[in-house]
């Protein structure tokens, strides 16, 4: 930690801070500049909480050398994490996988049908949720209790693994049941009770980057999981808010490589969320790829047009079929299979 | 709402878009135009969900004239609604309002202290938090059961009414019985569950606007607890996330004679947490006051530089007093006293 | 400065950073830390290059404790600058001054009839535009010319000085020879070219905010043109873009005290464009003056449905000469008559 | 374009809007609605200025369905356009090209030296800023004169063509005889004069995209150059500006498809001035090839650790080659070598 103070900070209050930092149990450097003082902080083990410093007289700023996470941190956990999701691999050095499948469960012929499809065009996963976050109440929100229902019919019948979307921690233990990857959205990504909750389990998590979340946010929100003792935690890219209206979100697929810098976590990306348009799906699946994802989340529906939310962005079961293909043809680029 | 066809939509794709609106129990008037043909969709009274146009071959755009929100909106309530707090009334034409306190309630010294000192200099409300939402877990994590304890004290030696968060549905009605007014903290904007729930209250809430939030979003979030059927809503704007970093958020006031026309609903705003920065508060507070919000929020504590958290927001009882007597001169300027 | 090492950098790579601090004339102070070192930069005079530094082998970030902006900073020149255009006075401590009229010069009887207007409702300044940056070609690009020659007209007729936009290096000259204050448009604010013509003027500056410039990034814009010699600058908050569309831009009004506090130039604010909305104008223009804004500027029409750009922003003569009754009552509140 | 009424709009209002339509020359065409009516522009070719309309008692919003841009738009020119840079071809179907080389000339040997090495290893083309703007004054601001002899000096010894910045209206003349390609950088992408002076030129135009600018933005300015009569002209992505600080900018890669959809023009990918960051440069550029961009600008350096700008972003030649390797690769899978 690093201690700025001001250009006009007296001998006085340079002493003071050294003493706040002192009694905190650190030791304090000061170092004269030519405009003004910083006094360093040495011996702290991670981050420290600058609440009693930041606010001295003469203090203008406090800079943190360490981060606010440490159990997600690649510093700490030197070694990938792999993820296993119902004998699933998902991490480094795993075949990228492909979760599939509609926006909302919609009824039982609409999510088996789509379970078959996804399932023999070559996914890996079958997604789907029953509870639906939705800007305005007065719009389609999940069937709930009965859409769990049928995600764990498509399971048995397609036997595709289930990931499905839970958004309250008294929710956990029911959705648990009957889903093999419990998915945080973007709105619940600092729902913290949520979190905290999910810590508690063991079921493998999967974490959306919220729409205006840091990237030291989003593995600070991962953190809480973490902390709670549950180490299946994969991280997902769906598309950050901008200025830019012209597409749903603005992916940020650079965190992709960034945050395999930074932490030993999976990283997956959403493009469909993200871009909000069928047609831009399949290059960003590609681009994610390439770029190093460890797995890819579409939005399937056998009938777009009739999809009570999210149909622009929906591939049809033909056009995920040609995606597929695309997807194994860049597996085998980058030595997958 | 008006559907925007492709330049190059066949008359066949047009005739079906037409029957897709027909279906819906809507008239359809195309509108051929020099570049590409729009289609008009008359009939439907409020908000159409566009799910099964918006992915028709040939669909360029699906223009919405109709807002996502109703109850929330001027065009539907057109008189202003005012809210009662205790016997405080907050909304147009009332004085505006001041909420004061710490960010966290740390012990029953500190709470006690500060509501008597903000009382003394003249604030309407104590704000306090018991559950704090942070963004790592390795930070206080607020006192819970034990703050909500000491705010019910604050309350009976001061007299002030309480407002503090709640972060969980499972929570309302344990935080109701210590609390006047609900907060929703910006991070459960679109903590659908949670809307829903104090929809099910009669308590006041105070909403306070994502980080991200559109304008939009905001109201549709608010349109969840006015359809759930509790009307006492108050809305809170705290600064939003831009690129800018010099601040920690950037307060955008502009909403609040911009809600004045959009909706019937009282907004208070808060700039310690749109500023992060003691010394911006009380500019922001007299620019808040004139361009006509119904109450502000602002932090307090008795020594900002050992508060465990928003210390360098929160002003001292000194700055506060001073600040109330900037209150008490505009609140007169503005005919309110 | 201060040099954070990776927390893997090698003992000979911490040297080598030691040594290329010393090449530089400095002095470098090594600060082992729990996780990682650090190395504080002495005795450098404002802000260093780190070209160097910054990519040496085990570093991981730079932090800067020196900002790249001097002339403008309060710590150089902590007086505040107050700025005479043709005898009325900006800045800080004089009475708040606003400058009015249309977006664009239309016409002789346009100008010149809102001229009169504003100049006997109480404005200070003529502002109009002869040359204005459009976002497409296709819309009208203003009188260029012939505008400046109808702005002198005005200025005969009226007795107030103009303000005006520039937007080319070599157009410097010929504005000057009518402008009394030299505007820089928000898509100009690093224009560098034009920047450095400005610096070797001695014409007052009127420097908006870029759309998306950082407050750092602003006050480097106008460290050009101190740099260059010319210390008649006056700054101009406008609005900054944000993910809201529901204003044209989102006002940063807590800027006008933070600027204060960094740097000693005046600070106006002009909420037409900000907002974009004239309904929105009086209330922010209010809020700027009780933020402590030296100035404002406000687009006046004579007929705002017929302006050939910004009508929507524009007041009436009749709303204008309503705004400058409350400018007069909040400039007597906030004791300046 | 379509004229949202006010709910409360009156008969008589919306008869002069209809009147005002008229005037115009279009035919208005009243379609009413459940909550408030609207009114239907026919009959235009194009986008009309909505200034006349905008302001109309009664009108809400004024929405348009055709866009600012024609020439560029691919509605107007649905051949993709392919532009020749001195016999090499960039745009849809021909090989993607990789344009190398340092962030600023600075001096004989480095030029020379980085254009052979890049040259050997596999680029197209040359890069390298003679004119640099930088944030602010007291920082390298390139060699001006110098640079563009340089520059010419490395073309002859190399044989690559050049791409560079020019920043003034003034020296396009002079920077078009030593480059091949005159490139608008990030910050003048709404430097009008600048834009309508390459319009009268007939050499190719690299056009970045400004740091807050959408696509809508883009384009238009664009339209400018091909509204001036150059139709050569190239689009690049170089990252936007949004709330992540963690990168330099966020590169926005979905722009690729979706420009390829709305225009004719060639886009080019920058990914060493999105990122910022060297290690996430390889990444993106195989994200941005998959993703269907025309070519690449990377910054390559001799010694990123010494140079006077954008080091921690530049690949060192080794660096270069490697991702060489990748991109002949890709360009093989993707069908092209």
């Amino acid at each position: 930690m690093l201690i700025v103070m001001n250009y006009s900070a007296t001998a006085a209050e340079i002493d003071d801070v050294v003493k706040a930092v002192r009694n905190m149990g650190f030791r304090a450097e000061p170092i004269p500049g030519g405009e003004r003082t910083a006094i360093g902080v040495l011996g702290n083990e991670g981050y420290v909480d600058d609440a009693v410093i930041r606010d001295l007289p003469g203090v203008q700023e406090v800079i943190h050398v360490s981060k606010p996470y440490k159990l997600v941190s690649r510093a700490f956990h030197p070694k990938s994490s792999v993820i296993d999701v119902c004998g699933i691999k998902i991490g480094k050095g795993c075949r990228p996988i492909v979760a599939a499948g509609p926006c909302a469960v919609e009824g039982e012929d609409q999510i088996v049908r789509t379970a078959l499809a996804v399932k023999a065009a070559g996914a890996d996963l079958l997604r789907g949720g029953a509870f639906k976050p939705r800007t305005g109440p007065h719009t389609f929100q999940g069937l709930r209790e009965e859409g769990l229902r049928l995600l764990a019919l498509a399971r048995k019948e397609s036997g595709l693994p289930i990931v499905t979307e839970v958004m309250s921690p008294d929710h956990v233990e029911r959705v648990s049941e009957c889903a093999d990857l419990l998915q945080v959205g973007a709105r619940n990504m600092q729902n913290f009770d949520l979190l905290r909750e999910l810590g508690r389990s063991s079921k493998p998590v999967l974490l959306k980057r919220g729409m205006s979340a840091t990237i030291e946010e989003f593995l600070s929100a991962a953190e809480y999981i973490l902390t709670g003792g549950n180490p299946n935690m994969i991280l997902c890219e769906r598309g950050i808010r901008t200025f830019e209206t012209a597409m749903r979100n603005t992916l940020d697929l650079s965190v992709v490589p960034l945050i395999e810098e930074l932490s030993h976590l999976p990283i997956m990306v959403d493009p469909s969320h993200a871009t909000g348009k069928r047609s831009l799906v399949p290059p960003m699946v590609r681009a994610a790829l390439v770029a190093g994802a460890h797995g890819i989340l579409v939005e399937v529906h056998p009938e777009p047009e009739k999809a009570l939310s999210d149909g622009p962005q929906s591939l049809t079961f033909q056009g995920f079929e040609a995606l597929m293909g695309d997807v194994r043809r860049l597996r085998s680029f980058l030595g997958f299979e």
